[in-house]
């Protein structure tokens, strides 16, 4: 009946490029003996042992409501309260979290939150999979700003143009997937100031949604200092998967600084939210061990040492690699232009890379530092071998 | 700036009687020592021992991708779709069966998948707290239906009725909360034709959403049978929250049977539409138990015989009361027009309810067979006491 595009199909094409390389010849090859995986952000190893044993005594029931129906458990939002206080040296009120089913939903409930219908969030590119898909899906307007390719700094006078009567917010992810980008506090400082200045031009709040899963995966002795420090009108969005290494156990977060302006609101809005995206509020038993879950953590000091062992051996291959100041992921040039091509040819060689353009970031590919130390033992001649290749058939 | 209300008002507005209840001075008194708890579907004795030991069990890593991201896993497909085709004797196929966190999901994950902005969609009243912001959520217009009281039959001409060329779907609550019905199959059949006529006339399927979370949960013998046994254009929602009495732990599903039209259509637009909802997928440990939760149940015998007890003594005390077929609800009439009113005076004498006017049905009082035996013993003397002294208060 209706001729123009579908809700659905918009948010499937928003959604594509991830959706082909899942169902690519490269990801095909996943389960294949000897494979080398640096495709994702997931495990490579078993699971941390405290973190079972965590869940094990959490399992024990102590009253009739352990399994009962569960919002943000007074215990997690004191938790989550106790641990932002400590980092940012601000007095986090427990009321202020909202405890959500992981990330992906804490964003999803930030956009139900605070989009009316044609309001703009401004995004920057390369992003994560999904923020397009979740600004869509609480009826926004996706504005792209693209990072600068080789260094992937973030332009407040870039991301200032891309600012309309009808912004809403921007979104910013720091520590950065898929560059490694941790955004240095002036940067964040002023994007605040046209942030306020936007605000206050527009009439009404202009929010900086800050994603922030990798805000503990950060190297060389760096302290992550969120947005929130430098803009009042931040959301901080977080997920427990990343810290965990566990992301099939959905558990993290949206909250606000106690400087954010008409909290109260906010907050009322926030749970509304959760409500209208089907309950999203994490799992009992993930509440019940809280504490255990915010004082653990992957071995971030064996990452760093991964990291410097790729970037210094693909680098002394030739490849240009950014040298990631957080997260899971090193991003580096593929040797020809089309980086699904060579994705591919690595996937031939037992070496599985996310290729750039699912990601927006074409000509480049990302590793994941997940992989484990014979992952990279395994993977490296792999990585030489397909560049050689790859330059042979090319021309110079 | 906006005059118009704003869209996270409307969501707020529709879910205004369930906001209020929760804040009200009935719920207030949850936690006095000696309350007799009827007021909600929550577990008032402790979980299933079996349960925590599947739980248990499932928690031990068996790989390095126990944790690891997880979508709808193939061995809970298998098994949902196992029970499915016995239930129905339909040969139901585990790539239809879509595994959500928690039956709320399940529904927000339909409505996403099949509306458009502005298509109908027809629910029943009384209703579940939250179909309504569900479907307004994804952008669907509600359109309300009326049980006729005091039996509360499904009544397809009435249904009919309703339907315009924009309806989109029917959604059946079977068996049904808070009135205790279990629909026949004639009743289903004939809503079915109804359906099936409105497609035709339409040009475009009129979905049959059956939320079924109650389904095992019947009584006097019956054998539940699913709409989608009647009408091949059925989505069924499922929670095991209610049959495991572990609300606080989300795990569900979405499925179509076999006889769906465009069912590969469906299938991805339900994907798409998980993803939309901030992954809306159960937990990893969760999907590892999936065997033993299917086969697990609360003691469905234990409820009925509390049924048969709680419905005599009301009608005994001089109640009108419903004689629910499933489900864990008796509705029963309030002796004076103002239910919030007389479920105030209950909880003064430590008996706690739910008043109709939260789920639509003012004048009658909802009481969850839930509540343990001994608080049936405790709380019995208050139902009468209550109605004695409102009779007392009302001139014959």
């Amino acid at each position: 009946m209706a001729t123009t595009v579908r809700q659905i199909d918009r948010y499937a094409a928003s959604i594509a490029p991830f959706s082909r390389f899942f169902s690519s010849s490269i990801w095909a090859r996943l389960n294949e003996p000897g494979v080398a995986n640096f495709a994702v952000g997931n495990p490579q190893e078993m699971p941390l042992p405290g973190y079972v044993e965590a869940l094990g005594r959490a399992l024990r029931p102590l009253d009739k409501d352990w399994f009962a129906y569960k919002l943000s458990e007074p215990r997690s939002q004191a938790a989550v309260a106790r641990t932002l206080s400590g980092r940012t040296g601000m007095a986090w009120d427990p009321a202020d979290v909202a405890m959500t089913n992981g990330g992906f939903a804490a964003l999803a409930v930030t956009f139900r939150a605070i989009l009316e219908p044609g309001d703009e969030v401004v995004f920057l590119s390369p992003p994560w999979f999904f923020y397009e898909l979740l600004i869509l899906g609480a009826g926004g307007v996706p504005v792209r700003v693209s990072l600068a390719p080789p260094v992937f700094d973030l332009d407040p006078a870039t991301i200032a143009a891309a600012i309309t009567p009808r912004t809403r917010a921007v979104l910013v992810n720091s520590p950065h997937n898929p560059t490694g980008r941790v955004y240095p506090p002036e940067a964040l400082g002023a994007l605040g100031e046209v942030l306020a200045a936007a605000s206050e031009r527009n009439g009404r709040t202009v929010y900086l949604v800050s994603d922030e899963p990798y805000n503990r995966i950060v190297f060389d002795g760096r302290e992550f200092h969120s947005p929130a420090e430098a803009y009042p009108a931040t959301i901080v969005t977080y997920s427990f998967g990343k810290t965990l290494l566990a992301p099939g156990m959905r558990i993290g977060y949206v909250t606000t600084p106690p400087t954010m302006p008409d909290r109260e609101g906010l907050r009322e809005a926030l749970f509304v939210a959760q409500m209208a995206t089907g309950f999203a509020f994490p799992n009992a038993l993930l509440q019940h061990a809280i504490e255990d879950l915010e004082g653990l953590s992957i071995d971030v000091g064996a990452l760093e040492r991964r990291r410097d062992r790729v970037v210094a051996a693909l680098r002394g291959m030739g490849y240009a690699t950014t040298n990631p100041e957080g997260t899971f992921y090193v991003l580096a040039q593929a040797p020809i232009d089309d980086d699904m091509a060579f994705g591919e040819a690595l996937a031939e060689l037992g070496v599985l890379v996310l290729p750039g353009t699912v990601v927006e970031a074409p000509g480049w590919f990302r590793i994941s530092l997940t992989a484990s130390d014979e992952m990279v033992d395994r993977g490296l001649p792999g990585f030489e071998a397909a560049r050689a290749a790859a330059l042979e058939r090319t021309p110079a």
